[in-house]
């Protein structure tokens, strides 16, 4: 369905509005069933997703591992009466898992993705690493005896993937089974894409949107990713931030050069790596580079007004991560994520803190940056926008490829850029009528979603929203303080409930 | 011997020098019979040093590789006929080898180390690795077949330590060899000190210093020790820089961040370390904390002059390491080794460039700091301005620990320092007539040492010069390209082959 058909899809939503009113009393039924059959079934839920999160799934490094993921999916997306297949993708395959239901509303197209972040195992301190999942409550790891049934909410499991993005493929199986078990199928006809490369670029899944459009053009895009609003209300979300990066590294002398010999003498890369970057951001966070927030496509009034009506988490937010005073204070973290950023994500010179110490200036000093965009701007022009400035502190720049020595004895200020590409932000209108039904549909019992323009994450809402011109939002599921993509990541328990009824909702929405 | 003394001295001195000149003919055939002696004997000098550089010998860290230095020293220093012992420390003995000489003129305390620098195997591109040594040619490695038994002077031995500093144990034995070939002892009672510890700080030496003062005391310290000015000229120099050393650590939130959910709230430490060490040094590498130069100690005329009378190496320097323009390019190399300097060894946020790239703002970096010191400069009074400096840009400084939640939360700029203590420089006068006679003896045929009030090293001088009070200067044997302390470390045969030359030289030197 296109963005032609809205006028009529307009009636279509007004009318379930009606159905929605009338049929308040049976929803919060069909709610309280859902959370009745999950109260019965903690323990599986849990152990479902525990046996998920077990399973390596570092993004496109490990292919055995990932085929091990797919292979259990496949299983549990199949118990559920799901049809499912898999591309053939060496690396990362792409599941698409369809159910048909007798008398659907329509079609939604649900995008989740099991590939995981890198991992660096002795930084974690919970549980027995990444890939050893367990339940901390709040003494402690919680023994999961066979009398185990019940879990308190704010109890978290601990694991890479535990919430980005595993816990939202439990929640949805769970959902269904559910409403299996209330009598219910879903009201929609449902394909689940399960991408097995979101953290490394969603390179295949891209190519299969493409050449199987077909099979997941539908009535609406879900996206189930991403944390919720710091507030903990359900979030749903319309467009997500694009990305871009490039590394640059700074040169010294040719080899290592004794300090003691040479200091004085020897350029010292990390010190002129630490003046360019400092002339990339003021004090505030504000980046300096010429042009760099030129192109950015301004919030329209609903989006603005969205905004100001999410709840104030500052002060939340400064507490749970220590922070005094964040970047960019005087603007709130939902503006924020509607603004393009330049983050040092890595820095290495020396051979880094943990190397033997040597008494030696290093050769060369470098930075991987990252670039956050937003609506308006192109991720190649973007990063021109940062090589232009650093020429313009005099250096001489090669692209992805090392200096020569003719250019390293000819420039006194040399830098090596090596540009990773990137993919540009998406974000849909707040007002399309399928994006009204979702948040009509997780309206219940006085709950007022936060909605949001735009998701912090980079995933590829583009492939539906742009290229395939569905309605596409996003719902997010997990906890926000889940220190997803860094070490102990984590999933409140309670969050995982909540998902499971509010899919349910989602799966049984009125059109 | 003290330096109230030296009037006494002085006329020995005068004495010496009548001698030398009248000696002239035969110091000349005794020279050119040691280097016969060597041209005779090269395969057994090349063996002996890559015996000795193929025992791993990296500073306190591996006590048993370093007690086979021990064992194999303890031999090689017997079999020319001296006394050994070394201290029982458990790591890093100080050995102790002596001769004693029928009539000596007096005698010399000479200092060497066999310990080296911390070694990363996998940046080493010749030979089998930092301590699997082999000779290479200008067409790449020499098979060290049964029958070589000559080592062109431009081919070099590549292996930790080749140069800094095993090489002058070598030397030093095949002195004594020639000499003894030649039907002479050395002129003077030796008393070698061979330190194990010297790049890690020389803590057993300094101790064993103090305890065995007796036993080192003597006419004339001489420090093995360094590269040779880059002209390529025999050096001697009167001194050596200090050194101190300190990390510095920013923080953002407590934990690595979402950088798509949190960028442009997170604080990116990594670009705040970038400011806070840009204002730390300008462009051109003159450091900008308040009073880091206000102590220095001037030079003295004689120190000036030796400064300009060395060869200028700009040209040499910039070419051979890559260089398009030096740290503060308004000063020659030889004035810039007596200005202390402040530079960044090491540097690291988010693991790293090498770690698996991942999508978060990291939650702290780093940069190891160090500084070498000239005479009049105080480690901890420089460590101090250092501290003071950071302060002045706003930071709150936490000492040697950790900082809490409640600094955390309360101080927007937060830095740790730890501080890692030093050691200071050391000079001594020019005008000490034992250092002239050591001089005096390396000015044969010609050759003009290079004189240099201070060596770029930070070696234990200080023990001898100012605790023992002990005239001392330093003799650098090895090429001043040798990469020492780097991957690749390297020693230029012939320069093996000029030090036992020259410590022939100095071992039959007059009073």
């Amino acid at each position: 369905m296109t963005r032609k058909r809205t006028i009529e899809r307009r009636w279509v939503l007004a009318l379930a509005v009606a159905v929605i009113v009338a049929a308040g009393a049976q929803l919060s039924a069909r709610q309280s069933l859902t959370a009745e059959w999950r109260a019965q079934h903690e323990r599986q839920i849990v152990d479902e997703l525990i046996a998920l999160v077990a399973i390596p799934n570092v993004a496109a490094t490990n292919d055995a591992d990932l085929l091990k993921n797919v292979a259990l999916l496949t299983e549990m997306f199949r118990r559920r009466g799901f049809t499912v297949e898999a591309t053939r993708d060496a690396v990362s395959p792409v599941i698409l898992a369809s159910l048909d239901v007798p008398q659907p509303r329509g079609t939604l197209t649900i995008y989740i993705h099991y590939d995981g972040q890198p991992v660096t195992a002795s930084e974690w301190t919970r549980c027995g690493g990444p890939f050893t999942p367990c339940v901390i409550g709040p003494s402690g790891r919680i023994a999961l005896g066979a009398g185990v049934t019940s879990f308190s909410p704010d109890w978290r499991i601990y694991g890479r993937s535990a919430s980005d993005d595993k816990a939202p493929i439990v929640a949805l199986v769970s959902a269904v089974d559910a409403l299996k078990a209330a009598g219910h199928n879903p009201a929609w006809n449902l394909r689940v894409v399960l991408d097995g490369q979101e953290e490394a670029g969603s390179v295949n899944f891209r190519r299969f949107a493409a050449e199987r459009a077909g099979a997941i053009t539908s009535d609406l895009a879900i996206m189930l990713d991403g944390p919720r609003h710091p507030s903990g209300r359900p979030t749903v979300y319309f467009g997500v931030r694009g990305g871009a990066g490039l590394t640059v590294t700074v040169y010294g002398a040719k080899r290592d050069l004794h300090s003691g010999n040479y200091g004085n003498w020897a350029p010292d890369p990390s010190m002129r790596l630490a003046q360019l970057l400092a002339t990339m951001k003021d004090d505030n966070g504000r980046v300096l580079i010429e042009g760099f927030y030129a192109d950015v496509t301004p919030l329209t009034p609903t989006e603005s007004r969205a905004l100001d009506e999410a709840p104030n988490v500052e002060a939340l937010l400064k507490k749970e991560f220590a922070v005094a005073q964040p970047e960019r204070a005087e603007e709130r973290l939902e503006r924020k994520l509607n603004t393009p950023t330049l983050s040092v994500l890595a820095m290495e010179s020396g051979g880094g803190l943990d190397a033997p110490a040597r008494s030696a200036i290093p050769r060369l000093a470098a930075a991987r940056l990252e670039m956050r965009l937003v609506n308006g701007l192109v991720p190649a022009k973007q990063t021109d926008l940062v090589v232009a400035h650093i020429r313009k502190q005099g250096y001489f720049v090669v692209l992805d490829r090392d200096p020569t020595d003719e250019e390293r004895v000819t420039h006194p200020r040399l830098a090596r850029v090596d540009r990773r590409g990137g993919n540009p932000a998406s974000r849909v209108s707040m007002d399309d009528p399928m994006g009204r039904a979702v948040v009509a549909a997780l309206s219940q019992n006085g709950v007022v979603p936060v909605l949001l323009p735009t998701l912090g994450g980079s995933m590829p809402y583009g492939s539906f929203s742009d290229q395939l011109k569905l309605p596409t939002v996003g719902i997010s599921i997990v906890n926000y303080d889940n220190n997803q993509h860094g070490p102990d990541e984590n999933l409140r328990i309670g969050n995982l409930w909540e998902g499971i009824e509010m899919l349910a909702s989602v799966l049984t929405m009125a059109k």
